[in-house]
């Protein structure tokens, strides 16, 4: 940016660049800044995977559409909750790869493993909430973080958590996801140092509310260290265990 | 009841008790059926402590009162929510006894102290919950239960509340009191095999939105054998622990 | 577990045991200690019925895969939620029994009828929370517990709660179901002098909201001894209830 | 109206008017119909007790204005939700009369008792829903209704509300007030073949939520017949009841 | 009750009833006294048209049963929210009639048109409130009551409500049903001196919350007056009508 | 009015019209005259596009049934929320358009462009708010605005806001439609001094809550000058527009 | 601006800027640029009245340092929400003006009136609606604009809302204030075809839970072309119509 | 904790410790290792600054109590949420020092600065916000990381924010806390790559809802890499903060 400015400004000296002409382009700078620190912003992810797309709601043709778009520029791409029917149109058409269990498809050159990376442990308290975990788990390996999946071990049989507790306190950074009273959260986080992501998952009935049981209590913890994402997001969780891990 | 209804008929049988006699005291039977039910139910409750008013929001006079008058016909009785000056206002004008930490003024007979019933651990996530375990704790002492106090062991620091597990799990019934996000319900409850009591506080702030957030996670424990009570319900607890315990 | 312990070290001593080996026992015993404590919790139900599984939202694959290892393994399981076609399949395939009134399979041997206990009084407010009340009712009959069934007798029609009130009063823990208002649990609970378990269900509509006004009704009832669990939560009432009746 | 529209026209007709007097008369016509209307819908009322003012909130100069300026134009008035102090300043200044239990100030004719009508029954659940039930039973008194006040009869114990049974039978509209769970309504209700005017009272702590668990026990009673008015609005329901008993 | 009481008492005092078998009779007596209540409540009501079910969330074949068994024993019925084809089936099978406007089926003998009744506005904001005031009408009409259907008369183009007036003020109760705002009924109210029945429906969409927003304002009216049902109960609003115009 | 009144009283003054005719003529007035001022509200709408139909749940026969009327009497309309299947239907039978990515169907004269007017930015903070926006553009569209499209430039690439900065300012009114958390609005607001019309749309998952994080982020605003439509009301938004920009 | 930028660039081009020097004054500028567009947003305003602070929450001091700085550097300076003892004090130490009714303090030249301006009607609908209309009134007039106050207007007696409709008609922006059930913002934007600005008031109790009632009725209105803003602020609904009235 | 084991064994192994006084040792070590898991935990913290208690709602004597014992046993302690003339108190009794902008009291020996680290930014959108960053930059300072406080620099006005653009970005982990729509931290989040910690605050009013707005709009964040805490919950952000960067 300063090398730039430097460069119309010395030009402008120089008289190889008219008044006019300089102001034009010093007009559209602040704009290609912020757009230069948004691509700063960006880099680090769009390096490995491309554009990330929520695929939710989406109708197949526009889904189609893009990637065909990304692929045609050569761009890679990433598209989070697409069902395994349009997951696998995808492949069959552009190639690339799609993660049932965690609904993801991605295309483009995977980064390589970062063997120095301690595995992230992505806890869940039930079976329910697998899918969000895997959607978690998936991202960032295709990230090239290694991960710990520990699944299961809700507090209701508390010493299934205790079993994996070395493993846990291993990882830089957790991720806890848990329905119902989400009490699970808490409990690691008062057993580890470490930073907690806690992702409520609409998974269970009645006061639970789709969520917000799970949600409120987490956000509530009586254990400081937990940075809560929104019901379900596992994606969110995983993005900003990545922000954390990279993050100098 | 029958034996009433018997001794009616067979005195008009007899001619001891005129039928106009007899309609009045059957004609208040269905009523005093109902009555006699209440008094069924209250009983064991009444023989040891009296009528329980709940004292907060009524004025002085309306206490002063109440206490007076329940004095006069003999009658024993059992404050909650009483501020202390108020409490002690009484003590010193009809006797009986006030317990600041629970805000409970008694009056009347102690009942004995059960000796062969096992104490009822009375367990709060942290300091704050203390007045509402108090209320439960007074409350059930006032009816000759034993009490074990464990306070402050929430899931924050869970090895406090496994150094209590020997404790916890002698209670034939145990109540836990949390505010925040209630997590020590879940937690107890994987751990003992016996009926938990589960009161969530309003202690906390934000999120907690005046004990909402530990009300839904206690009622969408993960770990089922959990009754919940309304937010500092500290009476409410004990007297469902009292019935629990003696049902038969 | 004390035993053990003491065992560990004199071998030790003795030196039957190398510092080695002792060192590896010890650090698994707290762990141990948790599952021991975690069986002694389920072992109860465990002994009678084996594993408790919730059916909703699990796919097919998952329920059949869950059964046959269970089966494979000796393992006795029960399920609830359970659709109607998908518990035929189950027991097409694997024996056991399925209740299309309750949505719940059950495999393995069932307990003898505990023939000493008083029937379990289950009452709904209406026919529409007869579903809950089957889901209770079949778990607490697996467990071997006689039950009472009354429905139907909600509080628009007092006198059809009345006509019951002699059984009610017979049980040692009362269920109450009831959707709309929930007055039901608040009415029964002033009538008897023994816990109540009381489950709002999701019948309604309107400012129903999805069973919030029951929840909230039973929660603030005017009468104490009520213990609520989760809307329609005809499990975890009979659970609770199991626990109230073993618990020593 | 159809009067006073045929004269101005017969005037115009005759000369007697000039038409833009007749015009400016017959634009404000509209208005004066609806005025009327208005008038109309307010009569009974206000030929008894003049304007009813709401007095919480308002500042004592503004209560003090009101009432003189209503005072000077010979109109009568009627101020609810009056705090005692302000109340008895009124009184000494104004004459009318203050009514502590109600906290309503009235100042006026007062109509006499209607003789013919049947007693209204205002049913309380507790103690604590006296103050909004005063407000609807001194309202009706100075309406003339004569008022049976049947307090303290909630659904914990039940015999109560049955020994009244035969007096809130006799009333052709019912109004009942509580708490808590609001339970009573529906119990009353189920029990009378009479409209039954619900209100919620704010008494309560918890999960009551300053009145919203009765308002939606009311609004979701399993018993139709019942008409639900604003939390603690106790003016409200006594102003329906006098619509309903007036209605022709 | 009391003559029948005498009765018992006077045969036993002859000897004519043994003294168990009075026991027998009189035991009954309190029950049989709130059944009589209950059937007194209901009798004006099942006098004209039996029972009334709610038709919603039941099966098929629960309710083909539940008619059958009805016609069997020569009971009247009436059965709301019932999908057509359910109700054509029914009509074919059982003969009867289904409004399908209304999804009210009805079997038994319609009561006369009570001619000196004046017709009840029935009045809706939208069109979409409609069958809400469907339901309200024909049940209504089932009755007996003349009803006057007031549609798609809501606030945005109030001039359509005004030209109404004069049939609105002649009811002596009046019922709204309105979605979105339900401004409709405090407008209604100002205008007239009559009851308002108001009816929140589900209809709208976004801060609407599924009727919620008419709910609230409907409670929150600042015109005195009205009492509110539960969202979409067109049904309770006019048994409540019903109640209003028959109670003496 | 005035014209119509006074000619009215001048007939009658001369003779030409009987005093009861005059009155019959007079008596509507006042209706007509809300009904005017009605006509007056809509006439600048409606004399573009006619009547203004929300379609959704509406069925089938109910749309052909209105629009076939409206065809018959001369009048235009334009239905909002129309299924593509029933549109492109009406075009078949009725001739007209309909406009997918909006749901809109219109039938009539469509107005000429409003030439001097300047385009009204349509901002979106993503895709998924594309159809709102469309049923906003494409609404004002037929009443001749120009408008700019300006989608997907929500606030987590804040530059894509910013390079659009000369154009939304240029716009007289400005519509800002976002779902999930709905800075958008707050950031637009805060970079112009023209009136921001921010519509919450119910896109996103979890704590969003079906708009209604939007919702209350748009209301709570720290940015002045923003006044808020329902959630997805894209209609709501271009008709406020409309009457902003036409208001005199 | 672009004055501002052709001056550095010419002065550069002399060389009586170094290269250095002019880097860092254009370094700013991007933000400067910014900083106008911003000033650009509020100059309209700023030019009249300068920095508009919120007065609740801030303490004493804080309050009165804000104004002595900004009198310091000549700025003038508006306070809303600010008590009465602190608004005489300040204009006892710095001069100005103190509303009490609109609890705003002003500080600065008061621009002209707006002669052409039609007058903005300012309608409430009841008479505790009045402090936040008063905040608006006050607002418009400090900026010059003339405003009809309209005041306790509301449906409950829409006649007299009806009173008024000429003046309401005149206005080019219309601003509701009303609390309860928020009607009035239905029916004034239902006879009128211009913008209306509802504001939402938090006066009422019980089911109004603090001005919800009023701002979902609002949103939910089913008269379009009504803009919401926040609960109470009457400040943000004047800002807006400045912001519409201004706009070109 | 090897070594501890290891020691033991080898002492009872040499006979230097009896199997009693072993057994003792050893019965405590698995709370012992669970509390070193705390300790661990809690280790950098504790080394620095000792015991952290959360003071509102504490009463004086309890707060005395707590430091007096906390100094006689030489263990530091710090104090959140404590009133200033309390924090005074302390600092007179027991030395130490009080924050009032952070309501802290900190009582040891503070850590030295960590000099390598990079300033922590703490953003605010509006001024009342301060106190919570206070708590989150005081807390931090104390842990003897650098901050950069950016207060003021809303949306609204987002020139400020992109003046603080590169501190904002030199943060390895970034706070943003904000009340009223919580649009900070979405846009902050938008313009860096580093992992954001979002505090909403109950700053605000109306549709606000003491901090929902802001919470739930941070939740729904349409910028991923944000975690968020409780509402006004300085202290966690800065604890999570501490947790990431001091995390291995």
């Amino acid at each position: 940016m300063e090398k730039k400015l430097r460069e119309i400004l010395l030009r402008i000296k120089k008289g190889e660049m008219t008044i006019k002409e300089g102001m034009e382009r010093l007009k559209v700078l602040p704009f290609l800044e912020l757009g230069y620190a948004k691509i700063d912003t960006h880099r680090p992810l769009r390096r490995d995977l491309g554009e990330v797309i929520y695929g939710e709601g989406k109708r197949k043709e526009e889904i189609l559409g893009i990637v065909a778009k990304l692929k045609e520029i050569g761009e890679d791409c990433l598209i989070t909750r697409l069902p395994s029917d349009l997951g696998e149109d995808l492949v069959r058409k552009f190639g690339g790869r799609y993660f049932p269990s965690a609904k993801i498809f991605a295309l483009g050159k995977f980064p390589k493993r970062k063997k120095k990376e301690k595995p992230i442990p992505i806890i869940t308290a039930g079976t329910s909430d697998i899918p969000v975990a895997e959607e978690a788990a998936v991202f960032l390996e295709l990230l090239g973080y290694p991960v710990k999946r520990i699944y299961d071990v809700g507090v209701a049989g508390i010493h299934r958590t205790f079993s994996h507790l070395k493993e846990i306190r291993k990882g830089r950074v957790i991720i806890v996801i848990a329905g119902m009273e989400g009490a699970l959260a808490s409990v690691v986080s008062g057993l580890v140092s470490k930073p907690v992501i806690a992702v409520p998952t609409s998974y269970g009935y009645g006061a639970n509310f789709q969520g917000l049981s799970a949600l409120l209590a987490m956000l509530a913890s009586c254990s400081p260290g937990i940075g809560v994402v929104n019901i379900d997001n596992g994606f969110g969780a995983a993005y900003l265990a990545h922000l954390i891990l990279s993050s100098k």
